[in-house]
């Protein structure tokens, strides 16, 4: 029989199946239309088995979709400095490429949350002063290690460069012929020194 | 007493009147705990009244709004060409410094539009494309009169300079200290031999 450990294994288990089964739910149907039910009916359990995991239902769902996403991208910057960290960036959106959906419903959020009575407005506003902050830093060493060309300022660079990512994922989820990883390697270029390398 | 042309200038009148509140309202409470009931009052005339003028209620006062904004930042553009238009895209961008409530509302449907099911999604992939295409047209202006930077393609420039525009926005709306039109500036000048005049 399995002890107090295994039992907790099999339960981090499931959950990790109950996500993996909510995020390609979302990401296929959209948020609102999703159910509860269709989620469980992926990973083959019940209902209430769900529940038993996410007693918030579908918001709490969600949100844990979202912190693992983040948590995901956060892996590829963790340890990063500088110019391996704008690197990093790049391999974040040559990822999204394969999560339209998921994209697409991550960016109605982050609309909807510009709305201050919004639940997840905190959590869409910490983020993003979060990842600002992150690329500020790199561009920082960047400039103590003299790769960043001169008359640039850090935190006016790292501002424009999430502009530009979040614009070229907007129009990308429009339809336009972007290629955001290439075209954000080209930005992130104009403001070094030296170009980074192409994976 | 006032004849045909008198009674359609007056109804003319009266619905941009209705057409400003509702701006006003949508602006400040953002769309969806906005009323008919209090555009009307704003207005100073019954729910009934607007009716009369926008048989479609709400979500056909929100469309007449969007197209009237549509309109004058085309007023803005009309006319213009190769750097005059460029200088133009940095004007809009300031003037939409003062309309922070529309904007916001602007970018909440423009994301629920990414999905193909949305009644807007044709109107903002349309709208998309359109000013798309006259960026790219100003840029193979600028080219043709050779004020483009060597190895600067119009298209890659227009799209990249649509996507800058559309993320400096969400962040201002953020609440980010950006500068949109400065920053907008700044990169349109990347592109070009000699920078834009600034206003």
């Amino acid at each position: 029989m399995a002890g107090p450990r295994g039992e907790y294994r099999k339960s981090a288990e499931r959950r990790a199946q109950i996500l993996e089964a909510a995020s390609t739910v979302f990401a296929r149907t959209g948020y609102s239309a999703s159910s509860v039910n269709e989620i469980a009916r992926v990973v083959g359990i019940s209902q209430t088995g769900v529940l038993h995991h996410f007693a918030g239902g579908k918001p709490a769902l969600l949100q844990a979709v979202l912190e693992q996403r983040d948590a995901r991208a956060e892996d590829r910057l963790s340890g990063r400095h500088g110019r391996e960290f704008l690197a990093g960036l790049v391999a974040i959106s040559r990822a999204q490429a394969d999560q339209r959906g998921l994209v697409q419903l991550y960016r109605l959020l982050a609309a909807e949350a510009t709305d201050p009575a919004h639940p997840a407005h905190e959590y869409f506003s910490t983020r993003f002063r979060r990842i600002a902050d992150a690329v500020t830093q790199a561009y920082r060493e960047v400039a103590d290690a003299g790769g960043l060309r001169p008359g640039l300022d850090p935190r006016t660079a790292a501002l424009r460069t999430l502009a530009m990512t979040e614009g070229l994922e907007l129009l990308w989820l429009q339809g336009f012929e972007v290629d955001m990883a290439g075209d954000i390697a080209d930005f992130l270029d104009a403001h070094l020194t030296d170009p980074l390398a192409r994976g």
